[in-house]
């Protein structure tokens, strides 16, 4: 099935956020928590938290234009330089999918949703302390991506906080032991089953396949 | 258990790769195809694919320093203007990781790796003729982000090719109906099982949660 340009632009609306939404295959949920003097803790639900390099460990994320949602998220990691980012699980999936919500400012997502904020090791910006995968962040720098006004916000991790039992020997997280989720497009969760390991590539090491 | 900044730093090199490539949770599993007059076709996995915005429908994905891996990518882009996005699917997971292998120029990781180009509807980049979901993109801007000399390479769609019963009725595409995979870490590959689907999420209707 062909769907050209131009039938993606006389698309209805809502079916074409959830089709473009959705046609990057599956994304990372994860909870990004934030704080403000005035407004107190935020936390909201992000599907866009990428990786950037691991010497310095730096991540990314995309935030819409500001002026329209998570307009608090920015606010607040702007105000205090700080953010966590925290891994949604099974349990909390539909909690952390209703962070979303245009809460009022001053209203806390944390009390609404049912979620916990916690402080940990003198971190200023909340962790949330049902994840099992816990980041503290330090903002770094934004970049303005002209063809839409979206901007992406880079930070460095400072802490990792995760059970001992989900990292492997080789340092890696294995996302099946702690019931990651993974969404696709706008409100579609997806359990995550680990069907195999492949080693680092190298040319003289490619099995012969053919087509 | 508490990873500090002090210990990712002082961690083995090969280690913190490995850690901090798999912190951020799922990623998507994508081969970016391109094409070069000189050397001809390259197809290579990347994890980094994010969307950006539906209208215009803009997608993005991260290349790390030129001159380094996925410089042929990188080039092919600016060339031509165009690239194709390809997702991958449990029965192309092992070739497709593959293509990251450091080939030389000219060799064709289509042909190393048992992946069939495909030309559709004029469109002058190859498509993954195994890959379900076939994105054509028009390059749009790069960005550079100053941290560490990457950036991301932001790309608008001109073409979707994706099977009719993998849509639907609201444009959603069922990432388990076409056995998607995501990406943990460098190495480890996923399915996906739908767990649950949730409304937009409206204040009003946010359900009475409890912690």
């Amino acid at each position: 099935m062909r769907v050209s340009r131009k039938s993606i632009e006389e698309m209805h609306r809502v079916r074409r956020l959830n089709l473009i939404n959705g046609i990057t295959g599956i994304k990372p949920a994860n909870l990004i928590g934030t704080y403000s003097k005035q407004y107190g803790s935020n936390v909201s639900i992000f599907s866009s938290v990428v990786h950037l390099g691991s010497n310095p460990p730096l991540l990314g994320f995309i935030l819409r234009p500001t002026g329209e949602i998570n307009r608090n998220t920015y606010d607040n990691i702007r105000e205090t330089g700080y953010y966590t980012i925290n891994h949604v699980h099974e349990t909390i999936a539909e909690k952390s999918h209703y962070t979303s919500a245009k809460f009022d400012h001053g209203e806390s997502e944390f009390e609404r949703c049912g979620l916990t904020e916690e402080y940990l090791y003198d971190f200023s910006a909340p962790f949330v302390q049902e994840s099992y995968v816990k980041i503290g962040m330090k903002f770094k720098e934004e970049v303005l991506i002209e063809a839409n006004d979206t901007r992406m916000i880079i930070g460095e991790i400072q802490e990792i906080i995760l059970p001992e039992e989900s990292m492997d020997d080789k340092g890696y997280v294995r996302l099946d032991k702690i019931f990651d989720v993974g969404i696709g497009g706008l409100n579609n969760y997806y359990s995550l089953k680990r069907i195999a390991s492949y080693p680092y590539a190298r040319v003289e090491e490619v099995p012969p396949f053919r087509n």
